[in-house]
């Protein structure tokens, strides 16, 4: 089946467009929890709010291999518990062309995840080994949520900004298998629009940015949707997971994962 | 000790700008020794040859845990025989500034490596907590030396290529605490010239691309080293470690890298 298809349903599944990020670090968890049964509580009370789960790589490395074997299980208890939820590894890799065999390896053959986050820099001729994969999501970084993203991405190339350059390069070449997305932050619903303006209504957006980070969900649901409404995810990570730090850290979890859905769902075009 | 003086050392006690690439495949291992073994007899064959060996992290990470258990027994293992050799993490890195402290803690806390290579386009303000490191190098993606690299890395802005403008920006602010290097690709001597001219002589390159790829030593001494004769890193992977697909693998690799050591020194300004 084709990643962008399973996207599709798993917003439907729900009624969701929500994604949970599993930023698990551990020098936040709640006393005595490790950090996969962290995960599997959060998912536990969140399964059936959610379109998608999206771990940070970054919290698991942090452990080593023993990090990497619970990022592991946490995507098996994905799997088994919420099969219809994509499971996002947001790992922001991107290296040449042979190189990147061994993160799909990583990615798609020992985690299972669907999709992964990738950095543009490269090409897309660097990219191809992602880019081919229709059964699997390649997520590319365009607009980032930190505050400094612009350093880059706000240059102007012939009159465009070189996030709309990623963009625009992504949605008329690099989509060629359907199977893209593009990270754009949340915190930008200008060039968000901007962005959706490009590239019409086929790309969905991955975007993370809404709590901690600021992001408003009712700017970027106006600004990012396409006329379906559609075409977007909003992650939200530690106003998530983090949302108690007491033994209720579950619940808590679940009572803002629904929230979150119902508030963007208020503001979705009928269809 | 800051990372740019070891960096400066490391090239100085073995009289080598070179480094060693451990793009350890383990379907191109030779039959019956496994990744850990493999690098270990590399490490011994070598160490006396190199300034530096660079494990691309997509290698170990395509055998999940224990893959990254592997890695880390390899850094381990430099450290022990090679204890002046800069241990330079190839993981393409680069995430939003609190979640890099996840990748800070798995290359330099688990790990052990000296240094990290970083795509620039989240910028300068997300990176800061490997900038802030003059103890451990930040090794900043410029021009890659893949053949797609143009794709955006060509892109004229206000009259400089964005490559250029990475370069400049590194130089002039990001190397704060003259820990950045910059990754050139050796397959692209021309834009390695003008980088150089950039940056002047204080910012070292790490140039991979040599070898299978098709990048000239001539070529790149000519166009990259700096008026000291030094300031960059030549690295081989496959050309070194995978001389040899039988037994004689370790000694096949060490006669590849002793060739390379002398066949730069031979282009080397005398100081």
């Amino acid at each position: 089946m084709k990643f962008i298809e399973r996207l599709e349903a798993a917003a439907v599944k729900n009624d969701s467009l929500v994604c949970v990020g599993l930023d698990s670090d551990v020098a936040k968890l709640p006393a005595g929890v490790d950090q996969l049964a962290f995960n599997r509580a959060i998912i536990d009370a969140t399964h059936d709010l959610v379109a998608a789960y999206k771990p940070n790589t970054a919290f698991y490395e942090a452990r080593g291999a023993e990090g990497i074997q619970a990022l592991k299980d946490t995507c098996d208890y994905i799997r088994s518990k919420a099969p219809d939820a994509l499971i996002l590894l947001d790992a922001k890799r991107a290296d040449i062309g042979n190189t990147n065999e061994g993160y799909i390896r990583f990615a798609y053959d020992y985690l299972g995840a669907d999709a992964i986050t990738l950095h543009p820099y490269l090409g897309g001729e660097a990219l191809a080994p992602f880019l081919s994969r229709a059964d699997k999501g390649a997520i590319v970084l365009c607009r980032t949520s930190n505050p400094g993203a612009g350093e880059f991405q706000d240059q102007y190339i012939d009159g465009h900004k070189l996030f709309e350059h990623v963009a625009k390069m992504v949605a008329s070449d690099w989509n060629a298998s359907g199977n893209c997305m593009l990270v754009v932050g949340a915190t930008y619903p200008e060039e968000a629009l901007a962005v959706r303006k490009m590239v019409g209504d086929d790309v969905w957006f991955l975007m993370p940015g809404i709590g901690a980070q600021g992001g408003s969900v009712e700017q970027i649901m106006t600004a990012a949707q396409n006329s379906r409404g559609t075409g977007l995810l909003i992650n939200s990570s530690r106003g998530i997971i983090f949302a108690s730090s007491g033994r209720d850290f579950a619940a808590a979890a679940r009572a803002k994962a629904e929230t979150l859905r119902d508030e963007i769902n208020t503001y979705r075009k009928a269809t």
